[in-house]
């Protein structure tokens, strides 16, 4: 395991702290804690927190700023960030709307944010929850009941956080997750497994002719192993969950996103988002929003997922498409 | 070697293919090249032009769009672009105002470069050359006479992209192009080596305990070999090259690019950008502008580079921090 940090112990706080002075204009950290926020205050409005076990990275922290997050807070290395510190950044986020969780399904983050929720509702601060559910590949997991959330969660950010600068009340804004949120799945594969910094040894290995539909973010299992395809073939396989799941029609549209899961190059990423924008096009589905890149990694996970988003509505794509001022979108 | 591709020989053919399909809405594919363009035209001003052989993207057409450059022509993999293809690429953008070539220092490169020049004057098409040698890695490399292009280059499309954008006339932005890469410097760490697509074994190979400094964006030897090292130590070995090729004094102001090779995940580029910060700040530095993330990069390298830019020109921070319509930046 080549790794360039120093003491694996404290890698997330030196990722924050180095993050932090990057992006000191526009973003400071809650001091004593594992929190980034946004400088700038919007008063009366929705305030939108995420985060989550670090190593995802640009997820979420590079998604802080106008138009997406008011702030991320950032576990340790796969771990849920504790009931404190997600109360930690409830507390500097809320600016009088109230706050609105994006939580991506994992037991210890459901039940993490779901306490600091309770200490914020104490302190009376109206918070809203949406969970993210988007991994189609399996159901129930190694940290998870029901499905797992990944990629797709960027989305949900996305359309809310444009929504929540429009000024759309907290109950609002959760119902229009949850609908987001049922018209979103993703799926993955991975050439690689990833080593977590603390451990030193990767989670699991894939021989090199082999690869593994499915694997989680935080290299769950997935739902076969096989020996090594073609892009055009991987494109195929996934397409093909992804349609049995939403049972879709020509003509109905879309927005896509490809993201790499780390380790994979832009260029095989283009390469293979050719091969899935060409199938969806077969199909007949007029994807009329798409993004490739790295935006919910594992690591240094090889590998790649592929993340659609029924547009039931216009306003969604449209949400999808406004500017924003964020580091990493 | 595991690649999400399909034949090798058309890797760079999807790839561009996939980046059309992809933003389509904002840029194009010159029929029968592998140049992509703007669609947006802005009559009378320089057109920015870079490119240069694939498998270091988002370099180059992930910075083609308002703000930055007017085309990209995409070789093959670490191989320059042929004249014609360069000179379709110019035909292309061009749009009455001259054509600037941003092009990075290597023999290929600047040859076919050339030849595409002269070619476009003799269709009474101005325009000129700016050519980049930020790495001070090592005097003369494998494919280049004196110091390497890397990833500074992008500093210059930022830089230059602003001005021609304002309207700056072709020889001046040439000038002010070779007074930037004056004061532009980048140096590298690779702790693996990569795998162009159709040879299908690694360029060079690391030990598990091996890094080594200086090398190349293709693999390029760099100046020493030596056992792993934490963060702070590397960031400590290139600060100090930095420092010798800069003679700097506290209180100058710099901007600053944290750049990963392919591999290395975002978490340890700013773990890493922690530790280069904190020696800058050290030396008294003023750091006005930094970024962090994979903008030139060398196919799947694990490894990073630090770039510096002295500030001698408020002006050019402004230019970098001005936004832009462009994929990448």
């Amino acid at each position: 395991m080549k790794k360039i940090m120093n003491d694996p112990s404290q890698i997330v706080n030196e990722m924050v702290s180095g993050f932090v002075k990057v992006h000191n204009k526009k973003i400071y950290r809650v001091p004593e804690t594992n929190v980034i926020a946004r400088k700038e205050k919007e008063m009366d409005k929705v305030a939108l927190l995420s985060g989550g076990g670090s190593g995802h990275e640009p997820a979420h922290a590079g998604f802080v700023g106008r138009g997406m997050l008011n702030g991320a807070v950032c576990g340790q290395v796969f771990t849920s960030p504790t009931p404190d510190q997600i109360f930690e950044g409830i507390q500097a986020v809320q600016q009088g709307g109230g706050v609105l969780l994006v939580v991506k399904n994992y037991s210890g983050d459901v039940m993490n944010f779901d306490m600091a929720k309770d200490l914020a509702e104490m302190e009376d601060i109206e918070v809203a929850t949406v969970l993210v559910d988007d991994d189609i590949a399996v159901e129930d997991s190694t940290y998870t009941q029901g499905k797992r959330g990944v990629a797709g969660t960027i989305f949900v950010h996305k359309i809310l956080g444009a929504y929540a600068e429009d000024g759309m009340a907290l109950q609002q804004l959760a119902e229009e997750g949850k609908e987001v949120v049922a018209n979103l799945k993703t799926i993955g594969v991975a050439l690689s497994g990833a080593t977590v910094p603390e451990v030193g040894k990767p989670g699991f290995v894939l021989e090199e002719d082999e690869l593994e539909f499915g694997v989680g973010i935080h290299g769950e299992p997935g739902y076969k192993r096989e020996s090594m395809k073609s892009s055009k073939e991987i494109g195929q396989e996934l397409v093909d969950k992804l349609k049995a799941a939403f049972d879709w029609q020509s003509g109905d549209k879309y927005a896509l996103m490809i993201n790499g899961l780390g380790g994979t190059p832009l260029m095989e990423q283009y390469v293979f988002a050719n091969d899935v924008l060409e199938r969806l096009n077969q199909e007949g589905l007029e994807i009329e929003f798409s993004k490739v890149g790295n935006y919910m990694t594992s690591l240094e996970m090889n590998g790649v997922s592929v993340t659609l988003l029924k547009l039931v509505k216009d306003e969604w794509r449209e949400a999808l498409e406004r500017p924003v001022d964020v580091f990493n979108w």
